[in-house]
């Protein structure tokens, strides 16, 4: 199965992603305060998610049906309203 | 667009939600220790989540693509590895 | 161990809920589409976790620490921390 | 505030995950197929998730009461209580 068409974009989210730990290593190594640190944490948390979201989308519209390009309208309104289902829930 | 087929088994889930939320009124009346009725609220808080995965399934199967009847081989194969993600990441 | 003190305001939280539960039933044996139903459950999961992040929080003030009243200082400030942490993971 | 006590653990857990990421990295490289990457994101979410939950832990222990050394045994058991409930809400 081909993987999805946009790997540059992913790659930089994950290289982000590392930079955003090794942060959290530099505030361990510091003794920040933890609140410091569970915002950094947090954070990743977010980034985490953001990256998920964009994985299923991707997915969705290379292996499933993409609303863009789909002829049957139907499975193409079905895919759109699956892509914004997945973004509230997974955010 | 026509909605899921099976609601009387979404209908008995949101029933079951509802009867575990008048467990958590009788443990709040009851003054019960606040340990218990966050285990209350954490059952609660996974039947959501089995209800939504149940309702994004049912969404995949009627409205983009049902593994068991779709024709195209690569999508229906699509459609299959996306309900185990939803199931992965929202359980 | 007595529980908290503003019972009155969970149980009103734990209502509403209920009435959110009473409008997917609606939504469900009206044949609504797929899209409104998970919006509908999008904010019960919302609302449950308000529930938990309040509990919780009470739970700080009533049996570990209420940065109101606690004259240790040193305490008092981390379960402000703590109070926010929580806010942040589980809203 | 001094921070954890034992951060050598803690940066070992983010030692691992961005082990973890590298591992994405490659898949996304080699063109891995998507349900291979997305589960690879699944076990990072579940290690942030451990993180997040010791370092919320640590923070009880640390900046609020230590169930093994506080003297008040109300609030020791307060924290107990609170320790289990943050493992069952953040993991």
């Amino acid at each position: 199965m081909s993987h999805t068409s946009d790997d540059k974009k992913l790659l930089a989210r994950v290289s982000r992603l590392k930079g955003q730990l090794e942060a959290i290593e530099r505030a361990l190594e510091n003794k920040a305060p933890c609140g410091e640190i569970l915002n950094l944490v947090a954070s990743v948390r977010g980034a985490v998610n953001g990256l998920t979201v964009e994985l299923i989308e991707d997915h969705v519209r290379e292996h499933v049906s993409n609303p863009e390009t789909d002829t049957d309208e139907a499975r193409a309104q079905g895919a759109t309203d699956l892509i914004q289902v997945i973004r509230t829930y997974l955010k």
